[in-house]
């Protein structure tokens, strides 16, 4: 079974990485880039039965640094 | 308006990332996890009327290295 997870900063920590892109998409001359934030995906294959528990408890340990980052779960 | 880029290394393409989270998951006993693929999402707010060709453009121009990597975009 696969699960995705996805970590994004929170609102309000500062993002150079999107803060890059928005800066490169103005000068090829893309207009009305407001803002952009970029963060990770990662898309887990898991032996079937994993519970979303489980991919969560992955987040808080390993794969999402909570005080700086939320992340969202997607099984299926 | 909001626009959501997925950003994957294609199939194929060794992702050495995506190999450290499994190897480290493992050793903090979750067990199961048969394979791990890290990618970008980037979060784009944009202005009214932008439209999904325009995004697809910024992929290609600048988000993605399509020699490598695939993206998918979101729109809404």
């Amino acid at each position: 079974m696969k699960a995705r997870v996805h970590v994004m900063l929170k609102n309000g920590v500062l993002d150079p990485q999107g803060e890059a892109v928005r800066h490169a998409l103005g000068q090829l001359g893309f207009d009305g880039v407001e803002s952009v934030r970029q963060g990770k995906v990662i898309e887990l294959d898991l032996a079937d039965g994993t519970s979303e528990d489980t991919v969560r408890e992955m987040c808080e340990k390993l794969l999402a640094n909570t005080v700086i980052e939320s992340y969202s779960v997607e099984m299926g």
